[in-house]
């Protein structure tokens, strides 16, 4: 999503709107949802997530890291693994979300997508 | 945002991708913020939601009311006016979004937004 998406007219920052151009990334609500039940490997959540390569998927949790929504843990064994967490900020983000999402799978159908492409 | 957002990689229909397109839209989230307190006439809405000018917020209560968000209302008096008023799906897609809405304003800040453009 465009950076405008998250201002307003005048270049004002708008924190609802960047919540949408958030989570409107994508893999970004996915990779929430998955994380909702616990912490996870890296290798579990890319097979999880389906569809998302190991490299995008790695820059989606770096950047979710950096703004403070996902905890990377490096368990150091041999061989060593990296596990992803949400934070508590993150882990609110994902249950904001639900709601959403219930009503998406309740209500959106393809051609509603289609009038608001249109 | 763009339509392969609404889609899975191999085209299929994502109605959770597909809400999030929806409500990404701008002016959207604030039309159906706007009309939870009930119907409203366009010039009424048109002062509200400051900075969309009258064609584009003409253009997406047109697009809500195809998609059955919203219903428009002609009242016949002299002069006539035209009132919006949100359908039962669509008072419960602003609803959905109320979660989200607070969860931006109490944690996302512009840094973050940086952060996600970067």
């Amino acid at each position: 999503m465009e950076s405008r998406q998250a201002r307003t007219r005048d270049g004002d920052f708008c924190p609802v709107r960047a919540t949408l151009a958030l989570v409107g990334q994508r893999w970004v609500p996915r990779i929430l949802y998955e994380l909702l039940d616990g912490k996870r490997r890296f290798n579990d959540l890319a097979a999880t997530v389906g569809g998302c390569n190991s490299r995008t998927l790695r820059d989606r949790l770096k950047t979710l890291e950096e703004i403070g929504l996902v905890e990377r843990h490096l368990v150091a064994t041999m061989p060593p693994w990296v596990e992803y967490e949400l934070t508590e900020s993150g882990r609110e983000l994902a249950q904001a979300m639900l709601p959403l999402a219930e009503w998406g799978r309740e209500h959106m159908q393809s051609e509603m997508l289609s009038a608001v492409e249109g």
